[in-house]
Order: C-alpha cells, then sequence, then structure tokens
C-alpha cells in the first residue's frame, strides 16, 4: 500500500498515453495510408483525441493525484523511476498550466496561417510575402518565452522546451568552437575538391531493390523488425507506439540513389532508442527519448558514424552490389565509401553532408537568438542569411527559396529547435568516443561492421533511461563529462583529413 | 435557434464517432502493419479508447441532450434526417443501458476464452476440447435474447443485432425457398461435372501482377481511391473512416489464382456503399450501412452479380490478359467466364461457389435456431452438422476442423449474424432486378462492362441513405417489395442453367 498513490496516478498517465499513441497512429496512417480526400476527416478525429488528452492531463484530479503522490515518494531515490517520473510530470503540469486556452488558440492560429503561407511563398520565393506572419511568430515565440520564464537570456526559455536543462550561453560557447575548428577544414577540402569523384552515385537505382536494402540495412544495424515496421512516405519520420511497435520510414525514387538508404538509417536510429527504452518506463511519461537533441545522437550516430564508416561497408558492401549489380559493377568498397563522404558546401541544410550540415545549423542559431532579442529585424534577415551563408560555407543562395524560405520551422513558431540537430551530431560523436573507451570490443566489432556491442551499450547507457535525466544529466552520467566540441572536432579532422589527405588542418 | 438541442447532440454524437474512427484506425493498423510484438500495446489503446467512447454515449449528459433533442424535433417528417437519426440514437441509448457493465465483462470474457480456445482445437481437431467453451457461448447468447426481449421467437432478439426489424419466421420461409429450389439444381449440376473446366485457375499467378490487376478492378467497379487505400492482410476486410476514407483489403499468394481479385471485388462492394452515404450524414451515428445483409448485398452484387459476369470480362478481359499473358495465353473470354463460375459441392463456406455457398449457411441458420432454443444439445452438433452437409450438399467432412469447426463466429457467440450472409446474396439479386427495370440503361452498360448507372442507381437508391432506415423498409423503398427468394432463384437458374446446359430444371 506504500505506493497506492503513485500507482494510481501511474495508471491514469497510461491511459493518457494510450490517447496519445492512438494519435500518433493517426498521423502515422495519416503520412503512410491516407488517400487524399481523409484529410478533414483525420483532422477531426486527432482534434478531438487531442482535447480528451488534455482534458485528462489538465484537470484537478491528476493535480491531486499528483500531490498525493509526491507526498507519498518523497523519499524516493533521485534516480528510481519513481522520483524520475514525478518530477516530469510536475514540469509538466505546471508547465500546461501557464498557458492560458486563449494563448494556445492563438498559437495555433498564427502558426496554421503561417504555415500556409510558407509553403505558398516558398513556391513562389516570395518573402515578402511570408514576411508579416514570420514577425507573428517571432513575437509569438517571444511572448511565449516570457510566459514561460528564464534567469539569463530569452532564447533559454525557447530551447529548454526541446532541450530541457541547456544553457544557450553553453550552446553559443560549444557551436562557436565547432566553427572555428570546420570553417577552416571545409575551406581546405575546397581546394582539393577532384579528391573524390561520387559520380557513381549519380544513377538510377531501382526502388524495389532499395526497398529491399533499407530493410537489410536497419536491421544489420541492430534495428528489431518484431517490433517495427519500415513505411514508404514524402519526408521521412519515424514514430514510436511504445517499445513494441516502433515505426520508421523511408522515400523512395530512382534518381535518390541511396538517400533512402541513410534516411533509413537516420531513422532506424532514431527507432531504436525508442525500442531500448526499460520496460517499466513503457507507457508512463518518461517512456520516451529525453530531448530533441540526444534522439538526434542516436540517428545521426548510426547514420554517420556507423553508416558512413568504413569498417560498416567493408562488411555490407557485397550485399549492396547483390541488390545493384550493374550499378555498382567494379566499384571498390573504397570508392564507395569516398563518394558517400564527398564534402561539398551546398545551400540546402537537407542535402548538406555531414561536415558542412553543422555551418546551416549555426547560421539558424545565431540569427534565430537576434530575432528572438530584437537586434534583427524580420526584414532584414534575408540579407543577414546570405551574407553568413557566405562567411560560412562560401556559398550564397540567388533565390529566398533556396535561403531563408528553405525550412518550415520558423513558420511553427519552433525557434529553438535548429540548435538540437548540431546538438545530435556533437552528443553522437562524444557517446562514440566514450563507448570505445569503456568497451574496446566496439572498435573491433564496428571494424567488422557489427554493432552489437555498440547498440549494447547504448541501451545501457542511454535507452535504457528514458527521459528519467534531462540531457545534460545523462550526458555527464554517460560520458563522464559535460557536452564539447572535441569529440566531434577531433572525428571530422581524422575522418576528412585522411579523405581528403589533409594532414595538417588545425 | 429551432435546432438547438438536436445540433448540439449531433456534435457530441460526431465527437463519439472520432473517437470509433481512430478505434478502427488501430484495428486496420493492427491487421496491415503491425509488427508482432506490438499486440499488447494496441490491445491496451482500443481498451482505452473504446472506455471513452462508452463513456461518452451512456452518460446522462447525453440522456438528457436525447430527450430535448426529441422533443424539439417531434414534427420532423419520418424520413428526414433529423427523425431518423433520433430514431437511431434512442434505440441505440436505450439498448445499451440494458446490459450491464457486468454483463459486458463477463461477455468479453467469455467469448475471449472462446476464442482462444477454437484456434487451438480447431487446429487440432479437437471438437471436446471446443465444447465447453460453446455451451458457454450458447447459454450467454440465451442469455443476450432474455435481457435483449422479444416477442415471437428467441432467435429473433439475436437476428435483429445484425439484421434490425427481421423477423426469424421471414428468413426462415425465404431460406426454404431458396433450399427447396437450389438443391435440385445442384445435384442436376452434379450430373454435369464435365461442363466446365476451370484448370486454368490452377497455376502460379506472379503477385505484383496480380496486385496491379486488382487495383484496376476495383477501380473499374467505381470504387474511388481519391476515397480509398487497398491494404494487403491474412483476411481481407473493408473498414471506414468516415465516407472520404473507405479501404479495402486483400490477400496475395501465387497459389490463391485469381481469388486475391474476387475478394477485391467484394470489398470494394462493401467499401463503395460507405463512400456513396451522403455528405450530410458523414460522421453520425447513421452515418454507415444499415446492416449485415444490406452490406453483404453490396459486396455479393459487385463480386458475383458484376464481377462473375460475362459482361464484366468481354470489357476487362484483355487487361487481366495483359497482366498474366503466359498464364492466360489461349485462353478466351467465354473459358474463362466458365472456369470462374464452377460449381462444386464443397466443405469449406469460405470456399463455396456462388450457389453452393448458401447451403453452408442455412445449414448454420438452422443449426443456431436448435441450439439458441435447446432443441439440439452442443455435444450432439457435430453429428447433425454431418447430416445437414449430406443432405443439402451431398459431402460429408471427414474431420470437425473442416465440418463444425470452420468459423470463429459461434465463439465470438455471434449467433444471429450467420443468416446475413445469404440475405446479401438475396438483397442483391432483388436489387438488380429493380435497377434493370427501373433504368433500361443499366442493362446495356454492364454488357459492356460499365459499372457507372448501376452504381448511380445503387447510389441513389441504397448507398446515400446510410442507416436511416430498416434492411426491411430499405428493401421495400428501392424495390417496390418486400424480401422474396425469387430474384436470387431467377438468377441463379438463367445463369447456372445455361452455364451447365440444364434448361430444364426446376
Amino acid at each position: 500500500m506504500l505506493n497506492a498513490h503513485y500507482e494510481t496516478l501511474l495508471e491514469k498517465l497510461k491511459t493518457i498515453t494510450d490517447v496519445e499513441k492512438a494519435l500518433a497512429v493517426l498521423d502515422w496512417d495519416r503520412e503512410t495510408n491516407m488517400p487524399e480526400q481523409g484529410i478533414a476527416g483525420r483532422t477531426r478525429q486527432i482534434s478531438t483525441l487531442s482535447e480528451i488528452a488534455h482534458r485528462m492531463f489538465t484537470g484537478n484530479e491528476l493535480g491531486d493525484l499528483l500531490a498525493a503522490a509526491e507526498n507519498e515518494q518523497q523519499d524516493a531515490p533521485y534516480d528510481s523511476d519513481e522520483a524520475s517520473m514525478l518530477r516530469n510530470v510536475r514540469r509538466d503540469y505546471d508547465e500546461q498550466a501557464l498557458f492560458t486556452p486563449e494563448f494556445v488558440r492563438r498559437r495555433s492560429e498564427i502558426t496554421g496561417a503561417a504555415g500556409a503561407a510558407w509553403a505558398a511563398c516558398r513556391q513562389k520565393n516570395d518573402f515578402a510575402g511570408f514576411r508579416p506572419h514570420l514577425e507573428a511568430a517571432v513575437a509569438l515565440a517571444q511572448e511565449t518565452a516570457e510566459i514561460y520564464g528564464y534567469t539569463d537570456e530569452k532564447y533559454d526559455a525557447l530551447l529548454d522546451k526541446y532541450e530541457r536543462g541547456m544553457k544557450t550561453a553553453d550552446v553559443r560557447r560549444i557551436f562557436d568552437e565547432v566553427k572555428t575548428q570546420t570553417v577552416p577544414l571545409i575551406q581546405a577540402i575546397a581546394e582539393h575538391q577532384g579528391a573524390i569523384d561520387d559520380s557513381v552515385l549519380a544513377q538510377d537505382f531501382p526502388v524495389a531493390a532499395q526497398r529491399a536494402m533499407c530493410h537489410y540495412a536497419a536491421q544489420s544495424l541492430g534495428y528489431d523488425f518484431s517490433r517495427g515496421h519500415l513505411g514508404e512516405v514524402h519526408h521521412p519520420f519515424s514514430t514510436s507506439f511504445g517499445r513494441n511497435d516502433v515505426r520508421i520510414t523511408t522515400r523512395f525514387a530512382p534518381e535518390y540513389a541511396v538517400s533512402s538508404l541513410f534516411a533509413t538509417m537516420h531513422e532506424a536510429g532514431h527507432a531504436m532508442y525508442e525500442q531500448g527504452i526499460a520496460e517499466a518506463l513503457d507507457g508512463t511519461p518518461v517512456g520516451k527519448g529525453t530531448s530533441s537533441g540526444i534522439h538526434e545522437s542516436q540517428s545521426r550516430l548510426f547514420e554517420n558514424q556507423v553508416g558512413r564508416s568504413l569498417g560498416y561497408w567493408q562488411a555490407h558492401f557485397e550485399e549492396l552490389q547483390r541488390h545493384f549489380p550493374s550499378q555498382l559493377q567494379g566499384v571498390s568498397v573504397e570508392q564507395f565509401y569516398r563518394a558517400i563522404n564527398k564534402v561539398q558546401p551546398s545551400l540546402i541544410r537537407v542535402e548538406a553532408d555531414e561536415l558542412t550540415y553543422n555551418m546551416h545549423i549555426i547560421l539558424r542559431f545565431e540569427l534565430e537568438q537576434a530575432l528572438i532579442n530584437s537586434d534583427l529585424k524580420v526584414a532584414d534577415l534575408p540579407a543577414a542569411w546570405r551574407e553568413k551563408m557566405q562567411q560560412l560555407l562560401g556559398v550564397m543562395p540567388e533565390t529566398d527559396s533556396k535561403g531563408v524560405l528553405q525550412d518550415i520551422h520558423w513558420s511553427m513558431a519552433a525557434f529553438g529547435y535548429f540548435p538540437t540537430y548540431t546538438l545530435g551530431n556533437l552528443y553522437a560523436a562524444q557517446f562514440m568516443a566514450a563507448a570505445r573507451q569503456q568497451d574496446a570490443r566496439i572498435e573491433s566489432d564496428l571494424a567488422r561492421g557489427d554493432t552489437g556491442t555498440l547498440l549494447a551499450w547504448l541501451r545501457d547507457n542511454i535507452h535504457r533511461h528514458g527521459s528519467k535525466f534531462d540531457a545534460p544529466e545523462l550526458c555527464q552520467r554517460a560520458t563522464g563529462e559535460t557536452l564539447s566540441a572535441e569529440p566531434f572536432v577531433h572525428y571530422v579532422r581524422q575522418k576528412f583529413g585522411a579523405l581528403y589527405g589533409l594532414h595538417n588542418v588545425g
């Protein structure tokens, strides 16, 4: 009986999770199977279920239960499931109370209109048309920050939504280090452009073979198909309905070459995180990844650190050749490894390589802070964008569609999200370094394409905890250090130095 | 303001429909995409949402709203949407109040255990092992009938669940006529077995081509893919998430020959019914097919009356040959038409042809009544089954697995469901006869494989009404007559008389 209040609360919370997971199924189905005319009905169903879930979580009944459970569990150790759960629920419960229904409705109106305007304006390369919507989105984010509250700087409040416990000042310091170290490396590579020939990728790869290879690749990384499914969509994503049903998706088109494959590895990384959460946490509020950055670290780790490594392909290239015999005839594994690691500054974030990608993020992170702090006017954003692209990557977009209008995020007022992509890359490098150091078998297993020991380390140090610990604390527990740019900088210097014969950079 | 209560009620009911449709999506996803280990989580989600929907429908709030709306709408014409909706909701509301939570829980326990036992016992040909579960299911059905109530006979109460307003005595009279007329026809055909050679179907048909052909066939019948989707499953079904998202499924295996095709046509028939419901009824309690029998009439009509007709194949056989060039080389459309209409008494209901199928149903209908009326003991059921198979079809199962254990229905205590399959066949024939008589273009359009005018008639006379009218009334409105065996008997005599050269039977 010592846990009576806690157990009652937990059962109630699991019921709310059931509704949230049903919502995730409705979303998944909308992207994978829904016919075009199904959208109005689906929107109704989603809105009804969202309202039900919201009402279940925000009622006084839950507040009273929570208080009773906190009282009952006050001696639970900090890292117990009970204490971690209550910390998380208390934070969410208090947070939702900050935002009035009026504000929530207004936010959804503003972002709804901005999203539609963004899609139309990107199509027409019409920044002026999008400008008032973006101004409204910036104002909304500023208002959100004020409601949420902050001690150091306004942007902290926005970042906290996606990366709890992380401070803007820390991110800025780490990103500056990445920038300082990467820009010269990118410049040096630019002077050796001929070193890598990736023309092998510029062929048509039959979709049926891509499908089979993606299935093979996900499995080879450790994604469990008895608890998963690979769907086909326009914009790849992964989604979890509980640790025993975590779906991945990818996009197939003959001209996308092997990009469906790396998208699959990326989503499999996200999905393995969710598949690895401890059974005891399944269906509870902490039974999910802890932050956007940590989630991204798992996808980037499997897509890049493993999926674009020579060791992986030395073990699995034969399988790839079996699926694409004519496309890969006479191609060596080294040639293929070089092709999938070509570095080339480009305009579009989602098409960027492993190295230049972070420059796209740092640009957005810096512009976002300037917008939120009112140091930059929305009207001046396109010019600021072009200037930074030139500084960081040495390229400049000819149109806003290929520049400031390329991403959906700002139309959703999702300021604070972009940095988590690069945080993911940095966490991935730091986790890999720690794993290799803590278990010597990992290095040799990876060298022959076997991810088993690596996955075991991730399960034990990252996955099983779900959201019991915030990202900074999880990183400290897993690697013994706070996040730093060093492991990533070391990794890219080694990898791309070797690929491009640049042994003296930095 | 004259409709204020009604509109409030309707909005509340549509919200309940949203939850029910979300449940249908969870079901669909379970059958089409869910990984094996997802079942426990999915069962929780379904149970939580079912409880939410149940609670929304049964509260006093809805009862009060319903009473207020009835009072407000008392002058609404009988066939108005308003009056029809209120009749249906009142019936459902009063009905759910009859069954206590204790009974509902016990029912789910009994059928849950019986379902598991059935699957295991069918596998092992163990009727003795299934017997106590079936006895419990019969007792449960008898108890259900007593709670539900009836005036003439107990079985009426069970039939009413699937075929509202239909009386057992009427079904018995009509089925007796079908039996009287069909048994001699089947016997006469048995004496002409050599008349049809269906060996063309005993080949491997590549799955990819089957998939493409099923897509073509569904579309050719009038199924709207912009409001639909074809999924792949083990046991084909169709499901609706609203008139603008009605899914169909089929099963592919090389050795199933064209059976995936006829399963697709069958499910497309069900789905076109739901796609054809009036927009004003969408999302409301009457925005769905009115009874199992009427639903089955639409699937049987498109599978058999259209899909196994010479006219359809004269128009579409070339397409079929294009998909299966080697399998159908040198085969004429007449040969194919004859092959897909071969009549042969067999043991398994779901594999039966258009003519012998009804004998499987009549057998079950007669045995069900005897069980419910306690005229037959469960222990004596296998012997009774064998005897009736011999009488009706001249074949006898060597094992109970191929006899009394073949269907899942009784383990679910779904007594009263079986007759709706044959009611579907009879309604289909009566609708076809009426449609042909009322619009002369239908006959000539069908003769060239065009279902447009037929579908328009069905939309206007059947589909658009949803469940505004019970099946007997809908039949009267659409055809000017109550249901009779005559159109079906006439149809099969003509069709199979010609196929087998039996111009003097009956």
